[in-house]
């Protein structure tokens, strides 16, 4: 589920940012913890070894080490790499969102232009349902959530969201064409909308052009959803990057250990013995990295990823308010202004 | 409501630079002074302390921490970070605005299609509500302001924006359905539309396509708006970026105090008792943090939010210009070129 | 005016660069000779008074304080917060202008589906230039040019672009509602369309529909045009970029002196006299920042500012031939491939 | 065919990081692994011949160049070109997707408006096989995939995709006209459409247009991919790219290089053997140009290149369920909310 | 000519990358070679200079000098200007080709909706070549390439392009208004399809709005190309990035020198001769300022300029065959699937 924080920030007060830090739910805290507590370890093990467990020609031969490290670790250019790719992942997750279809607007167009009560209703009816079926189809082939929900058309039917006729039907189309079927819905919604038309419950060419219009760019939207899904960010990518921050903490694990003051290392002049600064750029920088790993695929169950099952849910219930009950009132006219 | 001062620049005089600096409200002078007060107190405190409070001993352990923290604080990447964050989020605020739904051209394809003196003018009144309406009740989701405005739907029936009727309906389907109700006044908009086109009042089936258009389209705009309310900037990527920029300043306030000239550190030659480079990175970074805090949401009250009361007041006032003022009189037709 | 520049550089030859640094007009010369006088007398002030007025003793802290500035301007990250700046600028600036809206469209409809040579002559003028005027009442609120051009309604009947009856009827829409007035007379326009439907002389519904479309299509781009002017880039943000320029040169003034080469200070090996590189990034930094500044309000009269005065008058030229001259005459059909 | 990895990091687990990096196909390790043999076999000549080949003050001339390779090669600004050139190419790679036809939506119009089962049949079988060859005929002069899949028009024929008049109307016209065919089978589609309107089998005008509208928006899709085939990044920008990353390792193998740590060369305290820092910066950096290599032209056979073969027997597979299997049959309507 | 690379690339094999690099039309190589001879010829100077024209004094003097330019040299953010700079070339360059006009989508039009064989022949010809006129005469205000093809409407008539009665009609229209009359072509076109629809050779309204809507796209496509050339980025940006890059090589030329190594500067312990490292510089970034030279204005004839006289001729071949070869027959319906 996406991690609202928002609205506790709608006046930018000066404590915005501690209550934004605060925040465990999506938060980077969470999302490194775990290498945090890897990173002390290794860093602590290699700190006692160093300290009490080497001779002191060994000690010579780590603080070389050392020094290496240090200097290799603050040449690797991991802020740039990061910058680049968490816009793109960034940019991609929200058109990503941009492209999710919403049935809102094909009930308002069913209760305009097939308001009657007869036979009308079922049709309203079943032209909904077809189109929440036909985004429901889609992201079972995308988000294992929605997959785990619905894991077959069988239980779809089950769950009272198709009938064992149309079942029948999409899986002898399935069948036959080795495709997916997700589209089929929409044509079954635009072939009622047509009959609808042609014996005159719908009055007009443009009502089911509006009608059909829209429910084409709905199965756009969500062919749109599976090229996302089927064409993500290079893995090459995604792996440079990994790479680069990864690495930047194994150098920063040897890199950053305290060094005995005694020897005179330009900048080994303090011991502080908690290597600060190292802990605030794993937090920084694999923090970062993490953004766009919780983005990189939005279709699972991330604190960052989108609740689908909510969201037909939801659809379900805004298409039958639209379609079905408000379909049959309207308010007399008002002299309000 | 978004600060105003382009009007003052519109020819880019050598001054411009100043007159853009000495403004406050806005300003980034605003936003950073409570920061900059708690840096000075640190500072001096810290800097009284290494002066006269700690011995010899002290002193030198004093100014191995600082020369450590200023050597770190340089290795921080905070400009790079806040490059790329301030860029998204300046992209999403202007995108944000860029997604409003104004309902002026609803008011004149209603004064165009549907002209009549009689019913007509409940009618074009009627929908021109709804269309506000739908974008209000869009906002009282989302704003505080607007929340703050019109707490609930009782409210909207006292100050004369809703019949008792519409309260009931909107009540209803709120119960039944669990789902805002935003659209419904949408839907009733849209059908009275059809009505009017039915019983001839609007004389062309494509007057009432380009009206359900164009509603459907404000529809879809205010539903954009609870998309980027609802979906923002990922919780964990605004906390890495703050969590940089304020450790910066504590590396800062440490690692930009003067030492003792005469101990002969490398690039501690001089002592001018004010840090004026630190003071000048605090407004600078802090000041590029906030621009991007006070945009993150803008539908608070912030100097640079959006100021929702006022434009649902002026929504209404130019619908009821343009819907029925200005739909009554058509000048002469002259022979001007 | 915006500059042209580019028919100069249409084959990229080896002498394109020379011409581009050589012109004038437009030029990063011209935009930044002040800032370059005033550095130089602070420059030489500040060198003078090393060189001849100071003792030994203050010569030494001088040289102190140069070292100081000099370290720390090369920490302040100019190229960076200006790089993300002026992009966010040019491409608003590009934006404005591909919102511009023109109305040659809306001529070539008129003289398509309106082509009569009766009353269809006044109704063609009259729409067209309601379509202009709609375009110069909003930019009368905008641009300080436009508006000294057009100060008010009157002045515009005076200048024979008004009817009388047109400005009382602007002017008691204006006071009845507070609002501006820039959308009536493309309500107008409008409305005379869809009288000329509905007496015939348009002689079908997609006629007029393609004109209101067109028409809205304007309405909506003007609309666009006043919330760039509404809502610029945020004022924290251009104050914190002047803010960094303007200190990178106070520290570059003093921490560009060149000190006595006999002290043996690194980096002060030798004694140029005039601050070559200072200037350099003078021209590069300033010059940067006042591209952003010229095009961060491109409605003004600045050298990058557009020219909306003359275009308005190149759009009363235009619809005048494309609605009317063009109107009355076509080619008879010929043989040509 | 592009690589698929995103289903296997639905969840962001702590373990996702390492399951990305343990990939082979498409991956960095793939794309990268000839560069990185020639990179240690140089290297580890170079190192033989220094530590075992030269006399003492060959040695030393070897180390002062390793020095100044060193020196040099952190200057070069790699990370820099790299980040902004590989943003352009992913940007274009996905543009380039974005362009792609879908014929689903012709297939869906078609059974809807089209929906008889005499000649009919015929119709919707030759306008959706027009469509996908307008695909296939474009992607051949793009892709030589396509192309040696059919490397002709007779083959087409033989492969039952085209008839025999078909064939040499194309002929005709190529020669003829010196230009494309690809175009001509939409134009059929509009044809047959056209007729039958006409002839009464479409039973509206505004079936006819969303039908040719839906065409006609294919062929200018098909359109735009010729057009980023032809038009790809200047070949500049990408030699730039190219040259500045294997200079870099040309510097990177000398100045990569371990000294004797007895000479006290600063940066030279400790000896190997083996430059991992070096291997690092190779995958790191060489990867990320990979990435753009691979997606330069997306057009071909590599692991991240679209399969255009597989999609446009996809295409053929679909618009048969959608517009054949599909159109025969609509399942009752059901009470099912 | 645009130049074409792409399909040897299609596969990025191992080699890909010398392949590029080999090229020399439109290469890297081919713009700055005669830079690259200016910086030989000074820089050798100067080292001759140096080495045989100096006394021990002037030495020491050059030696400062070159340590001077060196240090500053380092300190100018080339890459970073150059990355912003070209990353807003190439978008503009890209959305320029975006925005050309193709009259193929009217071609098919016409052959769809107005298919006879009496007048419609004259008809669809005189269309389609108002259609390529519009586009042509565009250019001619643009690219001095057009220009030099038809330097005037004259000689347009010569080559068969325009009827004398036109010439005439352009002529006035352009004397009487002083406007360009690109627009009128397309007037006419329109014109020509209204009569058509109006005598009821179009035999619907919504195939007449179809043409219309198409035509005045391509139109307002080509206002977009007018909006490119005459508001194109500012000059004072691309004179900083000029500035810029050329003050890099006269620092480098001179910081670049091999000094005596005797004299024990740091990083100067070799004398290679040769300035690798300065001349790959050169290439490196000269190369890529030269991608955004060549870039600035793609309406010439350079390398990367976009070949609008063979674009107008492909345009009358294209309409010729889709408006008129193939608008006269249509293949028999086959029962291929």
């Amino acid at each position: 589920m996406t991690v609202q924080y928002i609205h506790k920030v709608a006046s930018g007060t000066a404590l915005m940012s501690f209550y934004l830090l605060k925040r465990w739910k999506g938060s980077v805290w969470k999302v490194v913890w775990r290498d945090l507590v890897v990173y002390l370890v290794v860093y602590y093990t290699l700190s006692l070894v160093y300290r009490f467990g080497l001779g002191v020609e060994g000690r010579r031969q780590f603080e070389s080490l050392v020094l290496h490290c240090a200097r290799y670790q603050s040449m690797l250019p991991v802020s740039f790499v990061l910058g680049f790719y968490v816009s793109l992942v960034v940019s991609r997750w929200w058109e990503t969102f941009r492209s999710f279809p919403w049935p809102d607007n094909t009930a308002i167009l069913l209760a305009t232009h097939l308001p009657g009560q007869g036979i009308e209703v079922l049709e309203r009816r079943a032209v909904l349902r077809y189109v929440v079926l036909c985004f429901t189809l889609t992201l079972v082939t995308i988000s294992p959530v929605v997959k785990a929900e619905w894991p077959n058309l069988e239980n779809m039917v089950a769950k009272g969201f198709l009938t064992k006729e149309e079942l029948q039907l999409l899986n002898k189309h399935q069948a036959a064409s080795g495709q997916h079927v997700a589209w089929v819905p929409m044509l079954w919604a635009c072939r009622i909308v047509h009959r609808a038309r042609r014996e005159g419950r719908i009055t007009s060419d443009l009502g089911q052009k509006s009608l059909v219009d829209e429910m084409l760019g709905l199965r756009s939207r969500c062919q749109r959803l599976l090229g996302f899904n089927n064409h993500n960010i290079p893995l090459v990518y995604a792996q440079v990057v990994t790479v680069a921050v990864y690495s930047f903490f194994v150098f920063s694990v040897i890199g950053g250990q305290f060094l005995d003051i005694t020897q005179g290392y330009a900048s080994h002049t303090i011991d502080l013995y908690v290597p600060l600064f190292g802990l605030l750029q794993l937090v920084f920088y694999l923090g970062w990295l993490k953004v766009a790993e919780a983005l990189l695929n939005p279709f699972g169950d991330d604190d960052h990823d989108f609740d689908f099952v909510s969201l037909i849910d939801k659809h379900r219930r805004m298409v039958e308010m639209l379609g079905e009950a408000a379909a049959n009132d309207l308010p007399a006219l008002s002299p309000l202004p």
